[in-house]
């Protein structure tokens, strides 16, 4: 289970990260049900960043997998065309990355958004060492 | 323009009367345009709080006054019978209350939900004095 | 069928209204099968007005008749309780009101939103006379 | 913060651009929370212009850059397949121009839809110019 005190250590390593690379993102925490935990919007991130950053965490989420690798299943080619509509549509690429505890259960996931994808995976990285680092 | 600092400030200020009166909470901030800021929620409070939370601020936003306010219009035999029903679901009771910088003008709310009306009411207010008073 | 050049009398003659009674309102018009034909959100107008003067117009359109005439199908104790939850939400309440021609074919609705319910509905009467009296 | 005045000017622009090149369109206009400030259908667009027109403007204001740019971050073998899904669909094609102030902070965007694409954003240019120039 994700707690608060987790969460917001989650979000202050993304935080720091994205100032480091200065790049203003949208940060968000759901838990291993899919809710939201705790979300941030760095001043300077764009509104449609606000979806993506939630969608991405989703993605990691209900498949406990980087949202990046779930494109491996529906891109061009791929055994499962149309995947990315289901579930209210899905963000399959980096930037969502599932939280597991050290038995390798799911607890919840953080999404990041606002930069290139290559600065919002960097990102989402840092703020999910935080968590396993813990 | 409601800025990540003072969206925090008000979200530690909501956590540290939730704390003080032992009530967990879910803490919601909107900018003017209703958009997503900044989430928090504490542990302990329950799932259908993040909605709740996040629809009285979204009130206290699109009628720029407190979310119970909204009631006065719809509540039976007031002129605006199912005005909750408009927006995707309005949220008229206590607990959605809008910023307004020192000339009036709305910057955003904050919305929480977790305990009683009058709780959730208590640690708003006290949310809100954050940023009034910053 | 509802002109450009009608939808646009239409909106002056309610913004030229809500001027005189000094009062900010959304105004919006829909064409005969409920679609958007004009729509001027006046400066000071709260958000949450924008889909209420639009529910407005639409409840006129689709029972051809002014909106708050529908709140006497779906009142307690009248004859189809949850009218109003039909058709995405109706706004059965004063505002909106259907135009038709002199032949009493429907044309489209007008549906004003931001004042009292009452200043509305005196709004949307100036409207819907530009439109009749053309 | 983009008012009435300014609004109707842009609208006027694209009107008059249209009748010019002879092209019935639909004009939306949105502020920078994307929430609808002005529209206006011409007498003959097509119908299904109507939820176009307006994406294309949310599509600008959500990220802060022309509609037709998004594409480069979605297309074939760009890094955010399926990017055109989230935020409940973006329009990711010529026709919507973001307006920004002199300072270069957002005011809100201009979408066009109803000719050729090619058209659309001519059409599109010339009502964001009614606003850079005012």
């Amino acid at each position: 289970m994700l707690t608060t005190r987790e969460a917001k250590a989650i979000i202050s390593a993304a935080e720091t990260k994205a100032n480091t690379i200065n790049v203003p993102v949208i940060i968000a925490i759901l838990d291993a049900g899919a809710h939201l935990k705790a979300f941030l919007r760095m001043d300077g991130a764009v509104l449609g960043s606000i979806d993506i950053a939630t969608k991405k965490a989703r993605t990691a989420v209900l498949f406990e997998i980087n949202s990046e690798l779930v494109w491996e299943y529906c891109k061009p080619g791929a055994p499962a065309p149309c995947l990315e509509l289901t579930n209210d549509g899905l963000a399959p690429f980096a930037g969502g990355i599932p939280l597991k505890n050290s038995d390798g259960v799911l607890q919840g996931a953080v999404g990041v958004s606002g930069g290139s994808v290559a600065q919002d995976f960097e990102i989402a990285q840092a703020a999910a060492a935080a968590f396993t680092n813990k």
